[in-house]
């Protein structure tokens, strides 16, 4: 892992969501949106990565890693988290947080 | 994202593990191993990230990005891979292999 990083005060979890399918689109757009704001604008979040499941869209699931506590608890007082926050509220119908331990985290990309 | 990625030809999943209590650390270790193994070897695989549930430390999720599909079938021959399969088959429980569609993955994370 680069420099910035020390695995033993990450904060690593899984978001699982269920989205309601009227709402699938828009809520798709408001998250990739959240997303790269997070990541290109705060030091401390250091990966969001959201995918859908094939066999079921509405179910998207969130893997984040956040420098340390603090990292995420700023996060959660951001503009463009609150926004997120809000303008997706109707459209979630449950969020599940799963707080998850790194094994071995390799990658190639970056955004 | 950066130039080595095309997303749209991207094989992209999520792979559900559980794996037998009794060879919990061992399997941790030749899985560790074996991501940075391929990470580092294979051009084609863009990212593995394992991580276990905290509360359920059995229960491992791996989220693997491959460049196209020919990336893939090149990893499953590779002895750095066979090796890590001969080796887990008798520490795994079960596997389930999730096939999933990016939303966003913004990262600045590079192993």
């Amino acid at each position: 892992m680069n420099s910035v990083s020390k695995t033993s005060e990450w904060v690593v979890r899984i978001a699982e969501l269920e989205i309601h399918a009227e709402h699938l689109a828009a809520y798709r757009a408001l998250l990739a949106e959240e997303i790269a704001a997070s990541v290109a604008n705060e030091p401390g979040v250091l990966t969001l990565q959201a995918v859908a499941l094939k066999d079921a869209p509405e179910q998207v699931r969130i893997l984040e890693i956040y420098q340390d506590q603090q990292a995420y608890e700023r996060h959660l007082k951001t503009p463009h988290f609150l926004a997120y926050k809000s303008e997706s509220a109707a459209m979630v119908k449950s969020l599940r947080l799963v707080p998850v331990d790194p094994i071995r985290m390799a990658s190639k990309l970056l955004d």
